[in-house]
């Protein structure tokens, strides 16, 4: 009668916790969104496993239900972390008339930790993290987030900043922090974060809108008024005397 | 001539990732804080150990720094994230003229992940993570920050907020924030977050900033306009339908 929603991290075994891989461990069942799942196979072997397509997550979460229901250990599975645009949220509404059915939520580290370590140090101060996906909020409260964000001298951190759909959508939201920040605020972006592949490139304000690489699997970074670049790095500073 | 500089996450090893874990295993020597490096005593053993006091973080990255120009190689170790509010930053600023010296970042779990899984899935949507400590960031910053967060309908999660020289800087961001939100608004806070102790407390916006235990060691997480409680955890839904 439980279920385990768990944040695996980017991808690689080497970022998840032991907390995730014991929570696995102990499942009878594994329920996921199968590109997560066909990452954990060594872990899974012999557990009776669901694997769902994307955009089926209400789907997804009624599956590890009937299976807790069952009186079966449950691990529901997501990348990065399940408290972050996860599933954790959306499996508690699923199992609401279920109090019966423990819920623990196993963090992992989010695009936000694991993509800015490539980068450098840019979420060293107050940050806002945003999605920039209009697939279930509107753009309109998009749009206001990013413009409040900025102006508040946030450091920015964009979830989902381009689909095909959603071509412009980064450059848009460029456009509005430019009203706040000059062109050459340090900027970045990593694709594939701990994957085969990953890539960190620093860039900046101006030019980050326009690069076509960024897609769905890439996570941007704006800096706040005092972000720079350090050998290479992007830093924001806290303002430590003395450096 | 390498420095990791390594988040451990909140604090048990259950946290700590094998990227971590290798990082530790492979230095020679171990910087940090003293508290933090006392966690890890069954990680350190046979290494060089420089611990300092709070407070003395220019002077520990500075120990870091001549470590690794001696060729050695030096785990710097920080609790939570090393990005967030961490060390990575400050160590880059601090190793500016010596870029022969690596620095590699190896993320952690931070505690607006750590300290959400306990309360339920509160930044399942767009969240700021602001710090109440001016010891490095002008009053007046903050405040501008945290009002704009207020309006932009952002989950907030608070770093640092109170401590006994600032005592009521909750309180303060409270009623900022009840200009803009429900004083039923769903909050919570998270006490020694993986440690021993560990403490996870709902309450509302209008309640929050009033309660005497929130200290140092305390993560705290204001809800968004739609964040509810479900089954006495906190949620903030991210618009699925079906649900």
């Amino acid at each position: 009668m439980k279920i385990y929603v768990v944040g695996i991290g980017p991808g690689k075994a080497d970022y998840m916790t032991p907390q995730a891989k014991q929570a696995i461990a102990s499942a009878d069942v594994i329920v996921g969104y199968d590109f997560y799942v066909d990452l954990l196979k060594d872990l899974t072997l012999g557990k009776e496993i669901f694997k769902t397509a994307m955009k089926q997550e209400v789907e997804r979460c009624k599956i590890a239900l009937e299976q807790a229901k069952k009186g079966k250990t449950v691990a529901f599975v997501c990348s990065g972390d399940a408290g972050v645009y996860g599933m954790a949220g959306i499996m508690m509404e699923v199992a609401k008339d279920h109090p019966e059915v423990a819920i623990e939520v196993v963090s992992g580290i989010t695009a936000a930790c694991s993509g800015a370590a490539v980068l450098g140090a840019p979420l060293i101060h107050d940050f806002a993290v945003i999605s920039l996906s209009d697939l279930l909020t509107p753009w309109s409260r998009i749009e206001k987030r990013v413009t409040l964000a900025a102006e508040a001298d946030f450091v920015i951190c964009f979830y989902n900043p381009k689909s095909k759909k959603r071509a412009d959508y980064l450059e848009k939201a460029c456009r509005m922090i430019l009203q706040y920040r000059s062109p050459n605020t340090p900027c970045g972006y990593v694709k594939n974060i701990g994957r085969d592949g990953e890539k960190g490139i620093i860039s900046t304000l101006e030019q980050i809108g326009k690069i076509s690489e960024i897609d769905m699997f890439t996570t941007v970074f704006i800096g706040n008024s005092e972000t720079k670049i350090v050998n290479g790095k992007m830093v924001t500073p806290r303002g430590y005397i003395g450096v």
